[in-house]
C-alpha cells in the first residue's frame, strides 16, 4: 500500500510527471471509542489544501481495518 | 518503517498498551519548490489534537529524502 501511488506515477511514463501527496494514517486502538479518523480525514485535507492546490475531484481515500489497527490512505495529486 | 511503530509496541507488553496514531506524509516533488513539510506538519499535529489528547513532548518526527521523494512520520501516543 505505502508508496504504491508514486510507483503507478512511474509506470505511466508518457504522461506528464504530476506532483503528489501521499497521507497514510494509522490509528491503534485500545478501547472501542467513537471511530474520529472521517472527520479527521476531512480536517487534513482541508490543512494540505492551504500549502498545495488540491482538486478534491481527484482525491482517492481508503480506509482498512486490521484487528486493531485502523489504516486510512490519502492519495492526493498536486495541481 | 511503516508500522513500526506499533511493532514496538507489542514487544513491550509488560507496558501497558496505549493507543497509538502514526501519520506518514509522503511528497512527490517535480520541481524544486520551496519546502513546506516542517510547516504542514505542525498543523497537522494540530488537527489531530482537535481529536484525540496528545502530549507534545511525546511525538516523534522524522523526515527522509529518496530522491524526489520526500517522507514525514509522525508518531504520535495517545493520552
Amino acid at each position: 500500500m505505502f508508496l504504491d501511488f508514486f510507483r503507478r506515477n512511474k509506470k505511466s511514463s508518457a504522461q506528464k510527471a504530476k506532483e503528489r501527496l501521499q497521507i497514510i494514517l494509522a490509528h491503534e486502538r485500545v478501547s472501542n471509542k467513537a471511530p474520529f479518523l472521517e472527520d479527521l480525514r476531512k480536517d487534513l485535507i482541508k490543512v494540505v489544501a492551504k500549502y498545495v492546490d488540491i482538486d478534491p475531484k481527484e482525491i482517492e481515500v481508503s480506509l482498512q481495518r486490521d484487528n486493531s489497527i485502523e489504516v486510512l490512505e490519502i492519495n492526493i495529486p498536486i495541481k
